[in-house]
């Protein structure tokens, strides 16, 4: 029995993402990266540039997931909320961090302005996230994680969170297919039961004019997911033979 | 006093998005399009297919938001757990609806399999949405409104949804400027005392080795935000020349 997966939630905030304007480009990129690393994403939520609604949203996510990764509303500007919104989650003061001031001292020089300090200001008892293009930094408080809400910021950021997080073992295969859903659904619901850790989805596409499918077969035990896909690569052959299709 | 604009939320269900094996293409088009009608939207969440969260979910948001739209998870397959969920989440049967057979049963002719049948199981007392392309409806039931996945179908249904919103005024202009987000923070601050029901946000991006900010100012009331724009436009030129600074 392999154990089992560390869980994770990501929050963005943003009003444009509400509103349309910015397309969010970070939850599919983390979505991805936690996959590859076997961290089972469960939730993405969206959610407005205000103090009160990101507090509750933390403290919904951070006691039922292992990881929370929070990102935007990290900047200089008085939309920007996060860093104050973490620390009350927390109930923690939100103050300057001596190393994140000597970072912005030192990547602003003369230039550093009360109002750039304040990207200073984090949790109590956070650590860094050391941003590599510009100065401001993200921070880690217990099993939560924030970042910019810059993508190229975030994925730069992203390799110092990967590796404090706990990876999982996570196996996935795909096997594509011409037959419709209904043709196949009870094989589905077949596997589902006979391979138990295994999860199946169906996703069709609407390609040239036909539809087709593509299975996405997972579980963290290799051996019952190999098992899983040789069944139905199988049902799936003989019953294209009964229709008289191509599979 | 303008009415508030009505409130919206989005559910996006689907295990392919988590993974990040499929980046949703859904919810940034809907904002786009809530947006433009003045419907404000407030939080969107990504969730897997699984029948109890989607219940929480909708439950959790249905009796906060003035409407939620719900995406995914309404095909034949197993793993297609939207329709008998929302039907959970009301509290009602998920039944053959009788204008669904009939839609579905002239779509698929002899080729109608029960599984196939299956997608006209909708929530009790439900109406149909049409879907324009292939014959499975979604629907309608008090303030949720049921969505296929597969943004074609959505982008083909939604003009069926914006027809019965609440649609609300909603005020919009951009204001650019080279300075940086540190250099007019206490401006923002200013305006967003000055003039209450403005809403201003800043985004920066990073354009050829440069910082360039875009300010965004929303309000339901349009005299107020037009105010609040020549009052902060002509703040910045006066903090530009104090700083010596292309604007």
């Amino acid at each position: 029995m392999t154990p089992a997966n560390a869980t994770a939630a990501i929050i963005i905030v943003g009003n444009e993402i509400l509103s349309g304007r910015t397309r969010d480009a970070n939850a599919c990129w983390l979505a991805q990266q936690l996959t590859k690393i076997g961290v089972l994403l469960r939730r993405i939520s969206v959610i407005p540039d205000v103090r009160e609604t990101i507090v509750a949203e933390l403290n919904a996510l951070r006691f039922t997931h292992d990881y929370v990764i929070i990102c935007g509303g990290i900047g200089p500007t008085p939309d920007d909320v996060t860093r104050p919104a973490v620390a009350a989650a927390f109930g923690v003061p939100c103050e300057p961090h001596p190393e994140a001031v000597e970072i912005l001292q030192r990547y602003y020089g003369e230039r550093a302005t009360p109002r750039r300090m304040s990207m200073a200001e984090l949790p109590r008892g956070c650590e860094l996230i050391y941003n590599p293009f510009s100065g401001a930094p993200g921070c880690r408080i217990d099993n939560v994680f924030v970042l910019p809400g810059i993508p190229d910021l975030v994925q730069g950021m992203f390799p110092q969170i990967a590796q404090v997080l706990r990876h999982g073992a996570w196996h996935e295969c795909e096997l594509r297919t011409q037959l419709g859903e209904s043709e196949f659904a009870d094989l589905m619901e077949a596997a589902l039961g006979l391979f138990p850790g295994v999860d199946i989805g169906s996703y069709p596409s609407w390609q040239n004019h036909n539809w087709r499918c593509t299975l996405v077969f997972k579980s963290a035990d290799a051996p019952t997911l190999q098992a899983a896909y040789a069944w139905f690569d199988d049902a799936l052959t003989r019953r294209a033979q009964e229709l008289g299709k191509p599979k």
